[in-house]
C-alpha cells in the first residue's frame, strides 16, 4: 500500500524560493580589501536569476558542469544556487590543488564553463592549454595580473548585466546531480563525488536540525571553511533554508581578520579547520575582542586537540567538534553534551566534546572489525573501520570503476578507524591504512604521533609501520625536532617519554630524525612517501 | 546527469534503529491512575520488536491496517513503531468520534486488528457487530467494564509475551504507507489521509529543525495532543529521531495533573490545543508550580487568543503558535520572533506571535484570490485561500474520488482564508466556507465572532452568512449569553459594541440569541446546522 502524500521533489529550488520570499531583507556580507560588500537575499536572488539566464544563453544546459575556482564570496554563493537550480552541475575546484590534479579533474568532469576569481587567474592561465573542454571563462572581480590567456573570457558583471531578474526554473528530478567535488586521496587520481538535489536538501535539514548545527534565522553564519571544500560543510545551503545572515571571508582567514569580522558582524556560528582556531586562540591570549555573540565554532577536517577545546572554552567559546568527509556531504557526526552529561566534571566533559561524537539524524554508522567484518563491541577500546550510510552519503565516484569495494553492501568504508562508547559516540583513532599491525594487534599511529608531538623538543612526528620478520609490522617514528632543538634530542629521550604513556608493545622500534614530514596537496601527512623511503629500514 | 548518492530509503526504521542504539537509557514515562509507568527506549525497543512478531503471527502482513483506539500511552507509542516498521499501516482512531463515523472509518480502512485501551472497550463493544473486517481485538490494560463482546480478543501483554525481542525489519519503499488518520469535515464522510514513511521521516526532520519545534535530546517532550490526532503533531516520531525523553499523559489532561507532570518530570516542551492552556493559565493564577524547565508550549488546532499568549508570558512560559492540519502531517507553520523583531515593543511582539507565522523548511505556501485564482499581495489585508504543498502534504484522500479539486495543480486547498504580511507571515482570518460575501467584498465571520465574544455578557458567538437579495449575503450573529446575563443582553448592545470596532458594512444585519452553538464531533462550531436553521431568516 502506497502513501498518498505529494511527490514534492527535494531540490535547491525550494531553498531558493524560501529564502528570497521569506527572508528577502536578511544580509549577505563579503570581506574585501576595503569595505565589506553587502547586499540582501532579495538582491542576491535577482542576480542568481540573471546568472541563470546568462548561463543558459552561454549554452549551459541540463547536467552540464560549471566549474568555480574561487574564494568564499557572494558571487560564489550566487553560483551555488544559479547552477543547480537551472539544472546544471556546480563543480567547485580546490584552488590549492597541484597543477596536474587540477588538469585531471577539469578534464574528468569535462567542465564547460569556468568561473575564476580575478586574483586566481594567473594559476589557471598556466594550465589553460590543457583544459580543452572549457568553452568560456568568467572572471570575477579585478584580475590585475591576468595576461589575457583565458579565452574566450568575460567579466562576471558584464556576463549577468541586462539579463532578466526572474527565471522560471525547470522541473527537476530530486535525484539529478546538483554539485560535484573531488576528493584527493593519497593514492591514485582524485575521485569525483556527485551530490544530488535530494542529498543537499536532506543534508541541509540535518545541518539545520537542532541535533545538527541548529542553524537558525537568528544565526549569523561565517563559514571560513572554503566553499570548494565539501560545499563549505553545507553552511551556505543550510543558511538559505533557515534564512540566516551569511558572512563570507573572501580570501581573508588570518586570525586578526577573523576576530574582527566576528566582532563587527555579530557572528553567532563559524566553521573551519582546527588550524584557524589555534591561530584565533593564540590571538585572543594577547588581544581583547568582543566575541560574545558567538554561540559555536564548528571544527572539523582534522581532529581538534583537547587543549584547543579547553583554551577556547576559557574565552567562553564552545567548539562543536564535527566529523565528515567529502563523501558524506560532509556532516555525519558531532559531539555535544547530552542531557545526562551536563553534571560531569569539566575534564570528563572535555573528553566527550573532543570525540567525533554522535551521528546526526539521517546518518547511520557501524564500526567493523577489519578482518572478520563483524561489528566491534561498543567498549570504547576495540578498533574497527568506521562505515556509514544515509541519504547524503556517496554510493560511487564519478566515472569510477576501481572503488566498488569502498561502497560494497550499501555502506561507505570511510578508511577511518574508530572506537565506540556505550552511548554510540565515535572516537577516531587512525586511518585504516596507517594502523600498524604488530603480532595480530593494532597500534594507532595517530595516537603515537599525538603523544610524541607533546614532547617539548618535537615539532612534528609521523609514525609508520615497517615490515618485521617476527611481528609482521612494527612502528617507526619519524620525528622533526623544533628548530631550536636540532641535534639536541635523542632517540632514547623520545622513547623514555613514550614509555610512561603507552603499553610497552606500542613503543616504536626505532626513531629517525627528519627535516620535515612530506605533505599532500591538502596539507595532510603523506605517509606513503615515508613508507617507500623506510621500507628497508632495519629494526 | 544523476547524482551518485545512496538510495537510502527514508523510513521509520531509521528512527527506531537510531533511538534504540544511541539513546537506549533515555526514558518514556506514562501517567496512570497511580504511579507513572517508566521504562527506557531499550525496553521499549524490545517490546516494539515483540509486538511486531506478535502481529506477524496474527497474520498482519504488508500494507494491512492496524487500528488503535487509545490514549497517549507507552503501548500506543510501541504501536507507532512496530506497525509501520514491519510494513503494516497504523490507523489511529479518534476516540471522540460519533459512533456512525467510527463505523464508517473502520470499514473504509478495512482495519484487520484493533488495539483498544481497556477503559474504552465499552465504546467499541457497542459497535462490534458493524465492524466485520476486524479479525482480532487486542485489549491494552484493565478493562473493568468489558462484557466480552469483543471477539476474538487478547490481552496486549499476553499477545507480545514470549515473542523474540529482535526483529529483522523488511526492506521498505520510502513511499509505502506508514500510517493513516481520518479528518472529519463538517460535510460528507470522513476522509483518510495516508502518511508515507518518507513523509513522516521528513516531517520529523522539520519538527526537529531549529526553525521547526527544535526538538532535541535535551528536551523532555509532553504531547498532550492525542496520538490519534495527526500523530500527536509528529512529536512521538520526532522524539525518536532526537532521542528526547517522552512523557505521555495517558487519559489525564486536567490542568492540575498537567502542571504537576511538567513540574515533576521537568518537561521542556508540551503541546496541545488552546483549551488546555486556558485551563492551565487559570490554575497558575491561583496556585504556584515550578514550571521553569518549560521552554515552550506548542499550541495549535485552533487559534490561540492573544490574551492567552500574554497571560502565559507573565508566567515566563512562551507559547509557540503553530498551524497545520491532518493533511499537512500536521506541522506547516509557526510563529517565532525573527532576529530583527527582538527589539519591537511587547505589544508588537505579541501580535506577531499570535499569527500562524512562517512556513517551516520543507513547506511552501501561497494565498490565492478565491475568484481570480491569482496570488494576493502580501499587504496583510487582502484575503485569499491558503494553499500549501510539500513532501509531507497529502495529494489525495484514501479511496476518494470526490475531492480532486482540493488537490488540483499540486497544491492543497486548505479551506482556510489568510492574509500575509511582507515577511511572508500568515494570519488566518476564516474558513473559506464561512466567509460572508457581501456586495462582492469578504467579511470574516471569525473576526466578528472574536469581537463579539469579547463582550462581557457573551459566552459564545457564531456568525453565518444569510442570503440577501441586494448584497448576495449578509452576516447574522448567533449569540449565546453568559449564564448570568441571560435575557439581559440586547441586539442593540451587541451592535453598539461592534460599531466602535469594525467597518460599518461588516456590522451583522441581525443578532439572534441561542442556547448553544452546535458543535461537530471534534468540538468545532457546526455552522451548517445554523445555516440551515436560519436560511429563511429575514434580515
Amino acid at each position: 500500500m502506497q502513501g498518498l502524500m505529494m511527490d514534492y521533489p527535494l531540490t535547491l529550488q525550494h531553498a531558493f524560493h524560501r529564502v528570497t520570499h521569506l527572508f528577502p531583507r536578511k544580509e549577505i556580507v563579503t570581506q574585501t580589501e576595503s569595505e565589506p560588500h553587502r547586499y540582501t537575499y532579495a538582491d542576491w536572488g535577482r542576480r542568481v536569476m540573471q546568472l541563470a539566464h546568462a548561463l543558459k544563453k552561454a549554452g549551459v544546459g541540463d547536467g552540464d558542469r560549471v566549474a568555480t575556482f574561487a574564494w568564499n564570496t557572494y558571487r560564489h554563493f550566487e553560483l551555488y544556487y544559479a547552477v543547480p537550480c537551472m539544472g546544471a552541475v556546480l563543480h567547485t575546484l580546490n584552488i590549492r590543488l597541484f597543477a596536474d590534479q587540477l588538469v585531471y579533474i577539469v578534464n574528468d568532469a569535462a567542465d564547460k564553463v569556468m568561473f575564476v576569481d580575478g586574483d586566481l587567474v594567473p594559476i589557471v592561465e598556466k594550465l589553460v592549454d590543457q583544459l580543452p573542454t572549457v568553452q568560456l571563462y568568467v572572471i570575477m572581480g579585478d584580475a590585475p595580473y591576468a595576461t589575457g590567456r583565458l579565452r574566450p573570457s568575460i567579466d562576471y558583471e558584464t556576463f549577468i548585466a541586462d539579463q532578466p531578474t526572474t527565471f522560471t526554473w525547470p522541473d527537476l528530478d530530486e535525484n539529478s546531480a546538483a554539485a560535484m567535488c573531488y576528493t584527493s586521496g593519497t593514492t591514485g587520481n582524485p575521485k569525483g563525488v556527485v551530490y544530488s538535489h535530494r542529498s543537499i536538501f536532506l543534508h541541509s535539514m540535518g545541518v539545520g536540525h537542532v541535533e545538527g548545527m541548529a542553524l537558525s534565522e537568528r544565526d549569523v553564519v561565517f563559514p571560513i571553511v572554503p566553499m570548494f571544500h565539501a560545499n563549505a560543510w553545507g553552511f551556505p545551503h543550510a543558511a538559505a533554508f533557515s534564512g540566516s545572515k551569511v558572512v563570507l571571508p573572501g580570501r581573508f582567514s588570518d586570525p586578526l581578520r577573523v576576530a574582527r569580522v566576528i566582532e563587527q558582524e555579530r557572528v553567532t556560528i563559524t566553521a573551519g579547520v582546527p588550524t584557524i582556531w589555534i591561530g584565533l586562540l593564540s590571538l585572543l591570549e594577547k588581544e581583547r575582542f568582543d566575541l560574545s555573540t558567538l554561540r559555536a565554532i564548528a571544527a572539523g577536517g582534522s581532529a581538534a586537540p583537547q587543549a584547543l577545546i579547553e583554551g577556547l572554552q576559557r574565552h567562553n567559546i564552545p567548539i562543536i567538534h564535527a566529523w565528515g568527509m567529502t563523501e558524506t556531504s560532509p556532516l555525519a557526526s558531532l559531539s555535544r553534551l547530552r542531557s545526562y552529561q551536563l553534571d560531569l566534571s569539566p575534564d570528563e566533559q572535555f573528553r566527550i566534546r573532543a570525540r567525533q561524537g554522535t551521528v546526526i539524524p539521517g546518518v547511520e554508522f557501524r564500526v567493523v572489525d577489519m578482518e572478520s567484518g563483524q561489528e566491534v563491541p561498543w567498549d570504547n577500546q576495540t578498533f574497527g573501520e568506521l562505515q556509514v550510510r544515509g541519504p547524503w552519503v556517496a554510493r560511487a565516484y564519478y566515472k569510477d570503476t576501481e572503488s566498488a569495494s569502498k561502497f560494497a553492501d550499501g555502506w561507505l568504508r570511510t578508511g577511518d578507524v574508530a572506537v565506540v562508547d556505550d552511548d554510540g559516540s565515535i572516537q577516531l583513532v587512525d586511518r585504516t591504512k596507517d594502523l600498524v599491525k604488530s603480532g595480530g594487534e593494532w597500534i594507532s599511529s595517530v595516537e603515537l604521533e599525538g603523544l610524541i608531538m607533546g614532547h617539548p623538543k618535537v615539532l612534528e612526528a609521523c609514525v609508520i609501520g615497517i615490515p618485521h620478520a617476527k611481528w609482521g609490522e612494527r612502528p617507526l617514528a619519524c620525528v622533526v625536532p623544533k628548530p631550536d632543538a636540532l641535534d639536541q634530542v635523542s632517540k632514547e629521550e623520545i622513547l623514555d617519554y613514550l614509555r610512561a604513556r603507552v603499553a610497552k608493545w606500542w613503543l616504536p622500534d626505532d626513531v629517525v630524525f627528519i627535516e620535515a614530514v612530506p605533505k599532500t596537496s591538502v596539507g595532510k601527512f603523506d605517509k606513503k612517501v615515508l613508507r617507500t623511503q623506510y621500507e628497508m629500514h632495519s629494526l
